[in-house]
C-alpha cells in the first residue's frame, strides 16, 4: 500500500508540522502533541479539550479554533493520546473557568482521559467530562465497552464550543454536550478497509463485491456483511438503523460523512438518498453537512449521524465558528 | 471497484440533488445541470461562470457562492459540459455587467465554452474568457493542446470572484483572472489510478511500488514513473518542477491539494515538506491551503500549486467568501 509519508514512525509529528505551517491561528506543540487555539486561555471562558487516535482528520485537530475546541491531543494512528498530554492541554487552556474533556467511547481513551482528569485536578484545574457514544451499529466492540463514539463528536464539539464562546459556565457547557450526545445517533458503512502506516496495508479483508454495514471508524467489525448495495439501499439501511434507536420528534442536524476515500461526487449523491429516506420517514432536516469530517484514513465508505435539536441547540450550531475543518460566520 | 452510487448513468444528477438538499444558499437546476448562487443576478455585479467535467469536486460547484462563482456547470464525469448549459448559466447570472467564463485548458472545454460565448453574446450577454493553464508537468496531453488547467483554477475563481463582489467591471475582473493564471504553476503526483463510474474500475494501471510524477487530474500521463518516493522526495520534485518554470520574487499562495483518497493526515505531513522545500529555495509563503480541492475522484496523490501574489491579489484572496468548499469572513 503506497502512502504519502516519510516513515511510519513520524506520520503524526510530520502532520503537526504541516498544521503549524498552514494555520497561523493555531499554536502547535509538536513535542507534546497539542494543537491549541492561539491566545488561549481566554479570560473567563471554559476550555474545551478533545483528542483521540490520529487517522480521523479533520477530527479533532481540525476543529480547534474560535467557537469550537481550545485544544486537541492527537495520539498515534488509532491509538489513544496519553494522560500527560491531555493534562498539559487542560492546564494550558484553563482560564480558571474549568475545562471540558470530550471523550469518544473507546476503552483506551476513557482510561487515559480519566487519568488526565486526575492529573489536571491535582494541578487545580476543574474538569468535567462528556462521553460520546452515538454509534448504534453494535454494543461492545474491538476497542469499546458499550457504544462507540463517532460522528456525534462533531456536533458535541461545535455546540458545546459555541456555548463556551458565549461565556456559559462549565456545568452548563457540560450538560449541553451531554444533551447533544444523547440526541445523536450514527451508523457507518465500509466499502473498503483502511490501511494504517504501521501495518503498511489493509487492517482487515473486505472482498470485492461486499460491504460491511455498521463499521467502526477504526475498521472494527459492524453488524454484517452483504453483497454490494446501491447508494439508495445503503441510505435506507443506515437511516433505519438509526431510527430504530431514536425516533426524532423535532428537526435534526444531518451529517453525511465520508470515511476518507469516497469521492465528494458520490457523497453528495448519497446525501440526496439520505434526504429521501428522511422525508419518507417524516423526519424534518434543519441542517445538512456533507463531507469528510470523521474519517478512517483511506477507507471508502460513509456514515450518517442525526442529532435532534431544539431551538437553542440549533442556534448554537449556527453560531460562528472558525476552525480549519468547520468555518462560518467569522 | 465498489462505488457509493445508484447507477453510473445518474451519478451527476444524483449529486446535484444532494447539493440542493445540503445547501439552501444555492439554486440547483438539476434538469439543465446548473449550480447557481441564490438571488443571482446581482445588480451591477459581473457574473462568474465556470464548469468542466465532474469528478473534481469541490471544483467547480463547491465554489459557487458569495465572493466566488455565480454559477457552475458540471459535465458528465471527466467530460466537458455542453455549450447550451454555459450559455443558459451566463444568461441567468448576467445583471447587464457581463459574465466571465473561467475555462480550464482541455480541448473539449475550450471548444464548448467558445460556442457558449457565441450563444450568450447572441442573447446580448457580454462575455470575457480566461483560460487556466497552470500545470507545468507536460505540454500537450491526452485531452489538451498546451498546458493543462488544474489547481490554479481555485485561485482564479477566488480572486476574480472577490473583485467582482467588490463591483469591479468586466475588463478588470478578466485581467485579474489572467494575472492570477499567469502567476500560478502546478505539479501533481499520483500514487494510484482513479476509477470512473462508467468504466467501473481504474482508468489506467499504476503498479504497486510505483508513482507517476506530473499526473493530470483525469489520470492523463505525466512526465515519468518512478519507484515509490517519500513525502519529502515528492515535495522536492514537485516544488522544483514548478520553480524551474517560475521563479517567484514575491510571496506565494500555496495550495497543497489532495487528489481525493489521500488521508488529510498524510496531506498535512506533505504540506510540512512543501514548506521545508520552499524555505530552502528562499520562497516566502503568504498563505497555505491544505485539503481536497481539485480532485480526481478516488485517486490517491497530491498536487502543489503556487501563485505569486502582490498586495492587491493577497487582499482579494483574503476577502470574505462563502461557498460550500471555501469559506471565511462571512
Amino acid at each position: 500500500m503506497k502512502m504519502l509519508i516519510n516513515v511510519p514512525e513520524t506520520v503524526v509529528p510530520d502532520a503537526l508540522r504541516g498544521i503549524a505551517a498552514a494555520h497561523p491561528d493555531l499554536t502547535v506543540d509538536v513535542e507534546h502533541r497539542i494543537i491549541m487555539r492561539k491566545g488561549a486561555p481566554f479570560e473567563g471562558k471554559v476550555g474545551l479539550v478533545s483528542g483521540g487516535g490520529s487517522g480521523h482528520e479533520p477530527l479533532h485537530g481540525g476543529f480547534v479554533g474560535r467557537g469550537m475546541l481550545d485544544a486537541a491531543c492527537p495520539g498515534e494512528v488509532f491509538t489513544s493520546p496519553v494522560p500527560d498530554q491531555m493534562a498539559r492541554a487542560a492546564a494550558a487552556v484553563d482560564s480558571g473557568a474549568g475545562v471540558l474533556f470530550i471523550v469518544k467511547n473507546y476503552t483506551g481513551d476513557v482510561l487515559n482521559f480519566d487519568m488526565a482528569a486526575e492529573l489536571a485536578e491535582d494541578e487545580g484545574v476543574q474538569i468535567a467530562k462528556v462521553l460520546v457514544n452515538d454509534d448504534v451499529a453494535v454494543t461492545d466492540s474491538l476497542y469499546t465497552a458499550g457504544r462507540r463514539g463517532t460522528g456525534a463528536t462533531l456536533f458535541v464539539e461545535k455546540i458545546a464550543g459555541a456555548a463556551a464562546e458565549e461565556g456559559a459556565p462549565l456545568d452548563r457547557v457540560a450538560s449541553l454536550a451531554r444533551q447533544v450526545n444523547e440526541a445523536s445517533r450514527s451508523f457507518g458503512v465500509a466499502l473498503t478497509a483502511c490501511s494504517t502506516p504501521a501495518k503498511g496495508g489493509p487492517t482487515f479483508d473486505l472482498p470485492d463485491g461486499e460491504l460491511e454495514l455498521g463499521i467502526g471508524i477504526h475498521g472494527e467489525p459492524g453488524r454484517e456483511r452483504r453483497a454490494m448495495m446501491t447508494s439508495g439501499e445503503i441510505a435506507d439501511f443506515s437511516v433505519d438503523a438509526i431510527l430504530e434507536d431514536m425516533r426524532p420528534d423535532a428537526p435534526v442536524l444531518a451529517l453525511v460523512n465520508g470515511m476518507g476515500a469516497t469521492p465528494l461526487l458520490e457523497l453528495y449523491g448519497f446525501a440526496a438518498e439520505v434526504h429521501r429516506v428522511l422525508a419518507e420517514r417524516k423526519v424534518a432536516v434543519a441542517r445538512t453537512l456533507v463531507g469528510n469530517y470523521v474519517t478512517s484514513l483511506d477507507m471508502a465508505g460513509c456514515s450518517v449521524t442525526l442529532c435532534q435539536v431544539d431551538e437553542e441547540l440549533l442556534r448554537l450550531w449556527d453560531a460562528p465558528v472558525a476552525t480549519p475543518g468547520l468555518r462560518w460566520g467569522y
